[in-house]
């Protein structure tokens, strides 16, 4: 009989090792590991990863390279619409997550697999992330999770690891990172508590830097379009190029305390130095150039746009109404943004942009106007609180 | 015949001086000066003012302490709603506006005054606030704003009073700035273009801590109750305790970019370091203690409390029914936040509350928990999808 | 051995009839059953339903009426919040369930219960709501569904009942009927497509009314407070009183296509004449006595009040602060709106108020005013398009 | 010396026939008269007002067809945001007056005009519409408004006409009437108190369908396509269409009770048939095509969408990004829905759709399901209550 066909969405760490092993030698399925790239691994993660994969008995690994799509489907519209989570977190582990299962599930269909494979826990938000965007893109492919539906602890899986003739260095850590493109989750210890926040050491850049620097972002319709006065047509190069400078200054820390999925309240550190930056510069930007009503509704947008991504529904078609939305937003979302890079901490300087909605002809704020007279101001207000006048004067005849 | 009477919000500037002459000598009206102290200015400060008042020919001057009224009007609810305009500016000057105009209203109905002046200028916001609430709290009272009608130079002003028999240090500083419980506001050279931001030396707090410091702010109900364990049952000298500390440290720094209530945009320095500090408290307390669905609408009411707070809105009966739906929301808003102080900046440690929904039984994020089975997860996961799979299937057989 | 005991929420309905067999002689328990009336009940019906539970074997049977406590924490503030689900359907039977639920749940902690039962099939919303208020209320109290885990036939169950000695008349109806205070729904055949409306006969209530008809309903505060100029302070009274006069015009009839709690589309129709008029009026009359921003954010809230409610999301605090708002907000609802009813449809009159707002010397829309100039909306408009027109003017320099 | 050149925005009424004689007799200016056409005037109604503008002293006069393009930028999407503001009204005669005026001021630039008129009077909206979008487009054209300035009364024009040798019937009808492409506007008498309504005969349709009649109305992708089966690429014939079927059912009154721009309520009865039952339909079908949350978004930003084009803000670019979305949103509203129409009232029979979310292999609502268990249901929901669960837990240890 032939053997049935598993994809598995395979980091190389503990739980999805367990996974290769146990379901081929117990199960009997041939096992294709399959890591998406976000953007986290560097060519060399990924070669070992591979190895690892074979050394565990996959018959087939594949690395596929999704970065751009990533950037181009959801990074893109978190910067338009400003996505910082609970008004902190720029939401990184999970929007990383939906592309990893959107690739992992196509390459399934692709090989036309029978099984799909996650080695997420059962009290995370990634297990729904996963779940879902398979049952929605591949109804018939059947999910397997082992080390959820197990419940094994590590010492067992490392124990049967090693029965099953691989070893390798699954020290637990101090903390669990994890490593993205738009950003670094902290997990660990004082995160568990709340009243505690992460030590220095726990976070994975330093502050190195010595003296302050400036740092100019270009944006062009809303996009990242160069850093300090080099143009970027590569986004992606273009963030990583933000990071690079800007965490040596240890910025981009804080601690998201958050709503899961599942409904309890999880707590996380983050390193996010070239998110933190290419949104708040985004968004003094946007200041500049939109008006009140556009920065209200995309707030009202990238609010829910954020809490969708995040909770595992980038699928829903609504998502996509917003896209649009965010999209023909950022028509003059375009100038410079200067920031000063400080030890733990940044400052907005300014802008400069020819959508400028204050470098008008029409006066300036506190000085005397070009534009209207006093009188027009007065009629104005006398206007304007028309509704409310007639509201206290009922009131007030009543008592 | 009988001289009629004017009530003036006085604040002893280079306008309201003008008035007072201008009102008494030129239009013969008996002048009675007000200043409302919303706890911006020192008993000194009162004194002085008061002064000059008599000086300049006020018939009669008061000081209107209204601190008290404000924060409990005003600043609590802010609070409550973790109001900050724009993700960044605490309302500082212009909800102190709002409660001025109604004290220097209520003062001008009791003792029966024909006319209530005041010295704004035709480009700001505050003409909206003065005259909007002298409009509905006293249709029958009419506003006199020579200022603003005869657009003045300062130097015309100055001359007149001088010509008037009055001289005083009026002296253009580099930078305006207004001192209130709720921030100072700075505007000046910088803050009128785009592109650049204050100097160190614009901000009246300068660094003076020379080390990092630990500082708990305790809430009850949302509101302030204790600093560094001290209870304060007066929370206007909590506000005050916590500046005293924290401004040392020069944290609460930034520019705000507004989109004014006539409509153009304005841009000012501001600090308050209590107020940011407090209300970033509140909202690490509130992520804690309050569900997904409350924090939510509390945000969504909170931004447009602080908007209609700001746009000269507070007398919108609206105002009321948020502020009902606020104070509901605070009822399990009560613990310790521990903020570590840190020059220019500050980390939120972390809280502690007998309300805190993460201290549950119920099992912790990310590890194996008690309250619910992988089975549960799975059929939440696969019911919670079912709309996008129905979706996602019509759609799949259009194609 | 001591049995153990399971209160059961009782309908007299084949599903709950063949649970309390089931339970008490299967699985030995027990059986205590209660029906919770929310007004769908006469005496007499809830006399024959303890004359069935008896006769099925219950322990005890109790009848607890919640009407009052179903007005007073529900219908209440549905009419404050207009709600209506999908612009069209006042929450019916969704809201009576959680009352039911959680009157049911009381009673099993009051008497110490082992296990709690309900008779909810696996595909509707009911099940949701009973699980989500005894798990919330009681999670030390076990759930028991025999019908819904055992998916059994409507053949089956009588059949097995019959065997147990209990026969009674469970002919299936053409429709399913759901009788409550606020509210009929009816499901069956055309309910169950997309393209067909229920016919004529459908309906429980027939046009009768051989005139048209003027009623005239007062508010007080938002609460149904006199029918025909008879003050009733029975609110529940009132809603009888409207239902009574206004069935007889066939008035109220519509069908609701909703998504459900569980993520399908479900279409149901309904008549509710009481509820419609009630809601239609109470709306009237708040355009009249509200500002365009107390509607705005009332429609906001109950919105959200009324999804939460039907999602059997009522013990979310949030809902609490929902309630808080609508409270506050119906201050100065207090008037009398006329209706005519008419066949199938109505029309609303007008209403009378001391609160109404354009009963004021402002002037009136369309005439010449009092209350400002031409100059003054010249000024308003002037300054009401600054933002524009900074806008378009940047706008038109770039091209 | 050259005669200034004046744009007149003329309708043939008093106001502005008024304005013809008084802006080239008393002001002596060249008059070009324009009329913009959206669909409410016939070419013989229009030829009148030609014959009327020479008459009365026009150097030229133009009529401006813009029905292709009214619908095409509003109504198009109004149907999109199934618009009726307050919940009634169809933004019927208030959006014309945008794209009247945006096709004036244009006409205005073209001839290189000095000034642009409109007879608005200074009670009303359509003067801020008029002013605010000739200023936003053309900052250099001034405005002239006689009527308005000199608050005349009708006697005053006619009489003044009359002396300058014209002579029509400017009798005053009893209730003044707009009639549009969407709606028909109906004011007077009952319309200025709040406790009566229009008397059937102020309706301009009358109730002359003897007998029910079916309707069906085809959409694709949102838009009308087709009416009781016959194709239509010509929308504004579709919607004329319906209307000429619906209006002899007497369907589509209402009383719309307002918050104007100036702050005032205003009341004003309206018949709209095609656009109540356009709206209606169309609102049906969304209801079986989209998902929950496409339908919550579209609400939300469809009542802004109202309200802004109400209040003249169509040119505010957030509508543009509004557009983007109900635009976007609108991909698989297409189908077929069936009304019966009855006098003075429709029934919205059903759908048929291939989108239509209803028709799937899930499972039917209240029936036993294909495509989860009772386990999914009860894990689902067991994780739903989790943080409900959590508050209840720690809410009850305090106590």
């Amino acid at each position: 009989m032939k053997k049935e066909k598993v994809v598995l969405a395979f980091s190389g760490g503990l739980d999805t090792s367990f996974c290769v092993k146990y379901l081929s030698e117990d199960c009997g399925y041939n096992v294709y590991t399959a890591i998406a790239n976000t953007g986290g691994f560097t060519d060399e993660d990924l070669k070992l990863i591979e190895e690892k994969a074979y050394k565990l008995g996959a018959v087939k690994h594949v690395s596929l390279d999704i970065t751009q799509e990533y950037y181009d489907k959801s990074i893109k519209y978190m910067v338009f619409g400003n996505v910082l989570r609970n008004g902190t977190y720029p939401i990184s582990v999970s929007s990383e997550r939906i592309f990893q299962a959107i690739a992992t599930i196509n390459y399934a269909k692709e090989i036309g697999a029978d099984y799909v494979a996650h080695g997420s826990t059962g009290a995370g938000n990634d297990q729904v992330r996963f779940d879902l965007t398979f049952q929605i893109l591949a109804p018939g492919i059947k999910i397997l999770t082992p080390t959820r539906d197990m419940t094994l602890t590590r010492e067992y899986e490392i124990d049967y690891l090693k029965k099953h003739g691989y070893t390798a260095d699954f020290k637990k850590m101090e903390y669990s990172i994890n490593k993205g493109l738009w950003g670094t989750s902290i997990g660990g210890k004082e995160t568990l508590k709340s009243d505690q926040t992460l030590p220095e050491e726990a976070y994975p850049s330093q502050l190195t830097a010595t003296e302050e620097e400036t740092l100019t972002l270009d944006f062009e319709q809303g996009e990242i379009a160069g850093v300090n006065g080099i143009k970027y047509t590569d986004k992606v190069a273009a963030i990583q190029a933000v990071e690079a400078i800007a965490s040596k200054h240890a910025i981009g820390r804080d601690m998201h305390i958050g709503d899961t999925i599942i409904g309890i309240k999880g707590r996380v550190g983050f390193e996010a130095a070239a998110p933190i930056l290419i949104i708040a510069a985004h968004k003094m930007l946007e200041k500049h150039t939109l008006t009140k009503w556009q920065q209200y509704w995309k707030d009202q947008i990238g609010t829910w746009y954020g809490m969708f991504l995040h909770e595992a529904q980038y699928l829903e078609p609504v998502m996509r109404d917003m896209e649009a939305f965010l999209q023909s937003s950022q028509a003059n979302v375009t100038g410079r943004v200067t920031i000063q890079l400080k030890p733990y901490h940044y400052v907005l300087v300014g802008i400069d942009s020819e959508y400028d909605l204050m470098k008008s002809d029409f006066g300036e704020y506190g000085e005397i106007n070009k534009a209207w007279s006093a009188d027009d101001v007065k009629g104005f207000t006398k206007i304007l609180g028309n509704q409310m006048k007639i509201f206290h004067s009922v009131q007030s005849k009543k008592k």
